[in-house]
């Protein structure tokens, strides 16, 4: 194989491939303050994260036995490399690396594969459509810690795609998934159907501090109705809140019962925020919503396919990453923008090589955002 | 004048015109239950109303003795009607009619002098770019009721104009506004003001039912963003919280505060849900969070102008209104959607000769939402 010109690093939360994966992942996950801040977080994560673990395992255990995050994140970075190599030759070869954030493999090891395989440009590649600093900025952070970990600070030329809630290509594919969703519906009560978009909520201190996430997917969600051109009604929703902390709503399992409650026999549920399958889409979605749905009265509840390794999502990554390539463009202008109420000294901060070499270009703006 | 043949009511909240009307106003509004929900409504509403007034009459007094929002409104109509008469002879001659909903002129007066004029086709025209039940919804089902209180309930052939968050002339004049804006700044720093989107706040009760408007005041700001091409960074944030429930956040003066804390020294404010100056924009956005503002150590705090009788504005108006007229459409598809939590029975389903009309070409659809 050739020296690889490019390494796309594709960030995103994972999930346990097996059960004796649940444990390991929970504890990861409760034990990361930029996504979960609890008090005593040192013991109280550990504590939540056990107790909670024989009913995730159950829940696994009903999807396969493990997430599929990981065979499709393979085949979505596959399909985009290839396209890439097509596209845009000038930055061939191109490889992907996966970094899931509370799964293998993590960031370490992308970074370590890159080195070895000779990457010199690098991109990290959110996999998460609408900024989050509970998730991409998570992810981003975690990286750079995992750079300087793996003493490879200085080993490639990063940049970074950290959004793309309204890619015209990631809209056209999302609008596909609903398109395919309406038609496991009569044709005659199809334009009935309520049209649910459900995305990952937060908890409301989040939203408090100014975070990106809600005004991007309300972005996506106009644009992907306004791409779709059905008759539809349709309403946002938030899923998979837990704890006793408030939360964005409103609650997508809240809006199903209502629906249902008022007499509506037709939903489609369509996954606005996520990219591939996993717990929150095979279980949560299609089971647990599911059986409320059916306990509600609504005789056709439907879910959207995820885009998973759909062609068109494919397209839409490597058009993303072509773009981004294209343009020599470091971050967006919008990345150096820490939340107003940012509580964390670590963003958009860490050793980043890209902040880094922008911050010589940039001058004072990074020094007063970080200051 | 020769007889009109299409009304456009531009319906609006309204402001008191003198300070004699400021404790009207308040009672007005502390007795709608669509926007204000109190325990012992009758009671605490006129309480709250009352004890507020002294302090509002002071805000009034402050920016000019009253609010300017009937005014601009009129200008809008004018540039509005104007436009629409060459754009569209088949609907001429229009004329456009005020109904504010806690300040005069109220739907009943619209009505009547409709009537006078010999209206035939009517529009319903919100002046709210994005939907709330507590805005448009609140307005329309008040026009309805106002329709059965004066007899013309039949009068006219209704249709309904009832959001237009992302319609490109108000995207481009939402931008000219932003534009200009930034045009205070000097040139060599224009381009690290941070673009601060403030748009009116709801109470979290009322976003968890299934309300719109966070998703369309979302994709409203992608847009602008989008339409304006610049670098600078941009938050958005909801202001004017009152009382004692949590709304939706994050609050535009904790933005500026903590904005200000961290060294910001460049703000543009831009209000991204009003379409006229008025005592949110004049004396909250620039008296009151310009002080704060200014405590915090933001030198530069500026405020994006409101759209008002701006000629790109004006063209957006008569443009949405003209695409409606000649699109024959009786209401938007999204209208009969109410929210998944409504509680309120009277909601898109009052004395509306629209409904109506379009019940019988819909039949089961409102009657399932309805029911």
């Amino acid at each position: 194989m050739s020296k690889v010109k490019t390494g796309i690093v594709m960030m995103n939360l994972g999930g346990p491939a097996t059960l004796d994966e649940v444990e390991p992942f929970l504890l990861q996950l409760f034990a990361d303050r930029e996504i979960i801040q609890l008090p005593f977080q040192k013991w109280l994560g550990p504590f939540i994260a056990r107790r909670r673990t024989p009913r995730v395992r159950g829940l696994y255990a009903n999807i396969g036995g493990g997430s599929p995050i990981l065979a499709h994140t393979r085949a979505q970075g596959r399909g985009m490399v290839e396209r890439l190599d097509r596209l845009s030759p000038e930055t061939a070869p191109h490889q992907f690396y996966v970094a899931f954030r509370y799964a293998k493999p993590k960031s370490d090891e992308a970074l370590r594969a890159m080195h070895a395989d000779g990457v010199e440009r690098a991109v990290a590649f959110t996999q998460y459509p609408q900024f989050s600093c509970s998730t991409t900025g998570s992810s981003l952070n975690e990286l750079w810690r995992a750079a300087g970990r793996t003493g490879l600070r200085d080993a490639f030329r990063w940049s970074i795609i950290d959004r793309w809630p309204v890619h015209p290509g990631f809209v056209e594919a999302m609008a596909d998934t609903a398109r395919e969703g309406l038609k496991e519906f009569d044709p005659e009560e199809r334009d009935r159907a309520v049209l649910l978009f459900s995305a990952h909520s937060l908890p409301l201190d989040v939203i408090d501090r100014g975070d990106a996430y809600p005004q991007e997917v309300g972005a996506t969600v106009q644009r992907v109705v306004e791409r779709l051109g059905v008759v539809n009604p349709y309403v946002l929703a938030y899923q998979s809140d837990v704890g006793p902390v408030r939360w964005l709503g409103p609650s997508t399992e809240q809006v199903i019962r209502r629906l249902g409650a008022r007499g509506e026999k037709r939903v489609l549920v369509v996954p606005i925020a996520f990219t591939s399958d996993h717990i929150e889409t095979l279980s949560e979605l299609d089971r647990e919503y599911g059986e409320v749905a059916h306990t509600v009265g609504i005789t056709q509840y439907k879910r959207a396919p995820a885009l998973n390794d759909r062609p068109l999502f494919l397209d839409a990554l490597a058009d993303i990453a072509r773009e981004h390539l294209a343009s020599g463009e470091v971050f967006s202008t919008q990345y150096p923008m820490r939340c107003a109420g940012c509580t964390n000294a670590q963003c958009r901060n860490v050793l980043n090589p890209a902040a880094r070499a922008s911050r010589r270009a940039r001058g004072e703006r990074i020094k007063s955002a970080t200051g």
